[in-house]
């Protein structure tokens, strides 16, 4: 049931929003009463918390999964990251689009736990960074607090623009990225590409 | 008396927001009647519309002085672009902040007309990346309708982290963001640095 209220309430507030949706909307689409709505969230405003929470939380427990997998080394760390970002925007879109939108109506504390959450998120990035330019990976001269913003907002803005069902497969995007963020777009003779 | 409604209404909406600010709060702060306002505003919603049009015009118009100089090659053309951008958070940071925080106040029809400056500005990115891929300045593998997109994502997000008075300045910023789109961040090895 709590599952049940969660996705019909992302679908309410992605069509009507989160201020125009009412508790009664979501549980008389799905024939539950208010009581049963209240067992599981004390408000509409902790019902927001858990989607924003749980989307950061399951973003972060796969990056942790792809940042101790010991047979990647740190470009397919990076590789796996960003593809882990862009295939959610297939399945995770609402989600996503709602978590950006309603921000606003998230209450201070919880606003500083879910941005505590992206933060760890950024830092895994900046450390993997760290770490690839100790082995010598990157670059030297790479500075990994400002490129784990770069990837990231990069990255992130794709849920603004990109159709997973469009002529670009996600492979070919994450694939797009990950030759840019490496390579870089000069020119540098026949001899170089 | 237009300009400095406008500078006031944009330091009373940066501290209490559009919602919360009243046309009182605006012309009591300057010493002036409502009438004033009325005579250059049709509404709080039009001076808001006037706020982020103004600052996307602006923009576009020196984005396309950049573009047009015959001195300038591409690589000038995107250095110059970034740090149009970049250099506008000192000077225009809290118009910025408002334009993106606000945007939802914006009536539709307005806001399409907006949507319209961006995207001409995103497009004329773009153009810069496909004349520089046609003369050899960038690969030709290079997609310039998503880096376009991926510039500007990266760029525009700026003004959410980046303290123009902190430790990096606005010139090493942008070097640092041409850097990584024109060379990429691999470690080619010692022949290659």
């Amino acid at each position: 049931m709590k599952g049940k209220i969660i996705q019909t309430a992302i679908d309410l507030f992605d069509e009507k929003g989160f201020k125009e949706t009412s508790i009664e909307d979501i549980t008389d689409n799905i024939g539950a009463t208010k009581g049963t709505f209240y067992y599981y969230f004390k408000s509409k405003q902790e019902l927001l918390k858990d989607i924003h929470l749980s989307f950061i939380l399951d973003l972060l427990q796969k990056q942790e999964e792809i940042i101790r997998d010991p047979s990647k080394n740190n470009y397919q760390k990076l590789y796996d990251i960003i593809y882990l970002i862009i295939s959610g925007i297939k399945t995770k879109g609402k989600s996503a689009r709602i978590i950006f939108r309603e921000m606003r109506h998230i209450e201070e504390v919880h606003l500083e736990q879910i941005k505590g959450k992206r933060r760890d998120f950024r830092l895994n990035v900046q450390a993997l960074l760290e770490d690839g330019i100790a082995k010598g990976h990157f670059k030297n001269n790479v500075r990994a607090d400002i490129l784990a913003f770069s990837i990231l907002d990069m990255v992130n803005r794709t849920y603004y623009w990109y159709n997973p069902d469009g002529e670009i497969s996600e492979e070919e995007l994450v694939n797009y990225y990950l030759e840019i963020i490496l390579n870089g777009i000069k020119n540098r003779g026949p001899e170089h590409n």
